[in-house]
């Protein structure tokens, strides 16, 4: 059961089948999925009832994306009725500990409309997260931390990863239709090892996941693309698997993201129950204004303030590495792209062709009416035929070996696409921060907002150095993998080839 | 000792060294480069003088060359003195067996110029051997018969072969040059095994003789073409390598076979003493007139004359077997030929690239800042070394065995080349001797010369027989081997494959 802290005092309204509770407070959830920016939660005495979202905050580390900031004026939540959630008198106090703790998100500053987000006032120009505008601090705190995101780990922060880790299937591909048959689709099954049950889901399912998790994470975490769209051909079997496997590689990278595979969103698509439920949690996801940078503000490491020069240092670093090996990956890919063209295309035409040459010499000395030659023509036979299975196994060989290092470099050129606009990003918050004195000077923010974006930015540094640490150590797992897998089917080949 | 037989009676002119000899004598050759169309000989009482060469007849099966009909009206020899060679009184008498005897080379008419071959009065249109026209026959004749230069082995006529088979190197290409430098050429030496002294000869020697042998023996046997010329690029080292490496080919190809290998023009090739002999020898050759369907007259076979219907099958069957066999050759040549360019060019130099992108990659990860991963990188950086190597034995393999099988089927391409002018030529005579009947009928030509034509053209059958059969027991033999190596070659490549 998903444990929530109560980050603000909430009155119950009467026959509202609301909860009381109170700032610190722990509750248990017992239903996401109420919808409208509520969730039905319990105490520890045992009573339920409806509590707004936005005035709990969870462990990041089990799923950043079970708290959702509303923000009305975009998108209007769905209401239970006109005088819910509870208004706020302002938001609460910051908490005290750690010197570098960000802001937490107020709670909605009126009931019939939950306020703006009223942290992060989203003013231009980006980085937004880092132009601070007056919320005045929250007026008390005396909750425990929220626990971090984020460990400490022997290679610097880490996620805090789940036990145990989640993994899915994707697989039988139907093909279904709408309108009497006008429209046609491809609906395919996923089955997450979490609940064993699967789920249908058609491309635009998982492009649309796809879009919320890129809204909600992007900053922070890299949300590899999807396998490309294609409109023609779609329905043929070879495109269908191929993009089956894509997605199935897609939605495993994403299982194994601990921050991913715990958010909202990404439960709902591999467990909801049924249609109704997909379309309030859809809505309800297309609704969570917690996303973006301002998913930073949500995280609470517990580590001290990053050093301003090790930070210039790391980020400089990163955006080498990733820029150099997104250099090193499209290499690979291009030449094996080219490679494996030749091996399926001209090199085994020209096996058989030299299978078919040899074989019609020996038709041809067959009818030379010499004696004697029989040897010759059972030898040239044999080599013929030889030839021709070389050119199958030659064909076969780069589905066996070259697809799967292809398509790992493949999805790793997807994840390194992600790095340059997140290190942009956290660049800009640096440079920001940089500015913070003069700002303070100018009067344009407070020493204490200039502190928040301090903080702010460290915690962003911890995010990107998580981020950065799952990166390698997936990486490492994956190549080590590869390359076994490609360096094992290569000597298979060359054993196998029947000469 | 080469023996040969006196085909016409000749008186030794007092004075001159001469030696006169009878009509069927046998006597032994001392010295056959004396020139200007006279020969050293010693007959069997152990007396020695010169003897016109045209009055002498040599085994075919030893060589033909040997026989020189020389016409003076086209290339006046060098006469020793202008009262030689002594004139004849009329040709000989033809042998009076077997009964598709052909009528013998008449001597030399008069003492100052030898008579126009007059066996055989070339007339138009070709083939010009058949167009009989009157010498009268040969007076007399009581001389034995000369040796066939075929015998009846399992498969029909073969040529007689000879006890112990020539071979020859060509080797130690050098640069010299001529016209105090201003030309510059390439002298390749080239060492028989006859004699194991080593003969210099430019490119164009080569090609001097490939022209005699071609206008000497080419209606009968398979004479295929030299390597290309080229004019740019002749001195570079590879293209150098590469001609020799092709002359060899070519030059093993005609000691390899009985008639060219004992013919006068390949023996003074490879053995001539000096300069004079050699510019003597030059020039005796090119007059010979002994070439072309002439050399049918000269040959004897002692089998039955060939049943019609079974010469049209035979050479039906030699048509569609080297037309076949050229396709096939050429189809073999053509995959073969782009295989070299794959396996030496793109092939290797993606397996390159892909050992740099490894090894790139595992540089990139080095500098990850990230621990333990010394093992991927490792076995990154040893992959990309491997496929490196990889890429150069792929690069190298085609050297190995692929060489060989096309410079064996180039060889192949240029032999078969040269039977379908040979087998047209052929079938012209036949459709000229089915003709016979009718010109006997209009008078054109006596009942004993269309005799004489059914005998020849029986002639050209077993000489064509022999030839096909040569051609075959070669080809097996080199298909075998050829087979043989490039399959040990690709199975090596495999093994060698450091995977």
């Amino acid at each position: 059961v998903l444990q929530v802290q109560v980050l603000y005092d909430f009155e119950a309204e009467p026959g509202n089948n609301e909860l009381t509770v109170r700032e610190g407070e722990t509750l248990s959830v017992l239903n996401q999925q109420v919808g409208g920016g509520w969730i039905e939660a319990q105490n520890s005495r045992g009573q339920t009832g409806l509590v707004p979202v936005d005035y709990l905050q969870v462990c990041l580390s089990t799923c950043l994306s079970y708290l959702s900031v509303r923000s009305p004026s975009l998108r209007p939540p769905t209401r239970r009725s006109s005088s819910w959630p509870p208004p706020r008198e302002g938001p609460t106090s910051p908490p005290p500990l750690p010197p570098h703790r960000l802001s937490p998100s107020p709670p909605p500053s009126s009931r019939s409309l939950p306020p703006p987000p009223s942290l992060l006032t989203v003013s231009p120009p980006p980085p937004s997260l880092l132009t601070v505008s007056p919320p005045s601090p929250p007026s008390s705190r005396s909750l425990p931390l929220p626990p971090s995101p984020f460990t400490m780990g022997e290679v610097g922060p880490v996620w805090l990863y789940p036990q145990s880790p989640l993994d899915c299937e994707v697989t039988d591909p139907k093909k279904g239709s709408k309108m009497y048959g006008l429209k046609s689709y491809i609906e395919y099954q996923v089955i997450p090892t979490s609940t064993q049950r699967p789920v249908n889901h058609r491309y635009k399912h998982f492009d649309w996941l796809y879009e919320r998790l890129l809204e909600k994470f992007g900053s922070a975490i890299a949300i590899p693309g999807l396998p490309d769209k294609q409109v023609t051909g779609r329905f043929e079997e070879q495109f269908i698997r191929g993009r089956m496997e894509r997605l199935q590689g897609w939605m495993r990278r994403m299982c194994r993201h601990p921050v991913v595979c715990q958010s909202h969103v990404f439960t709902l698509f591999l467990t909801y129950q049924d249609q109704k439920e997909w379309k309030l949690g859809k809505r309800r996801a297309e609704r969570d204004v917690a996303v973006g940078q301002m998913i930073f503000s949500l995280m609470d490491p517990e580590a001290p303030e990053m050093d301003s020069v090790e930070v210039d240092q790391k980020y400089e670093q990163y955006s080498r590495f990733t820029k150099a090996m997104d250099d090193g990956v499209k290499e690979l890919l291009g030449v094996g792209q080219t490679h494996w063209k030749r091996c399926t295309g001209p090199l085994p035409k020209e096996y058989q062709r030299i299978g078919e040459a040899f074989i019609n010499l020996s038709t041809v000395f067959s009818s030379s009416g010499y004696q004697g030659e029989s040897t010759l023509t059972d030898a040239l036979t044999s080599a013929g035929t030889i030839y021709q299975e070389v050119a199958e196994i030659v064909a076969e060989q780069p589905k066996r070996d070259l697809h799967f290092l292809l398509e790992t470099n493949r999805e790793y050129k997807g994840l390194l696409g992600c790095f340059p606009e997140t290190l942009a990003v956290h660049k800009a918050a640096i440079e920001k921060v940089k500015d913070g004195d003069k700002m303070v000077a100018a009067g344009r923010i407070s020493t204490q907002e200039k502190t928040t974006m301090k903080q702010r930015l460290s915690c962003m540094s911890y995010s990107l150095q998580a981020e950065m640490n799952h990166f390698h150590s997936n990486r490492i797992y994956d190549y080590n993998r590869v390359m076994q897998l490609y360096l094992e089917g290569q000597v298979k080949f060359y054993e196998e080839v029947p000469l």
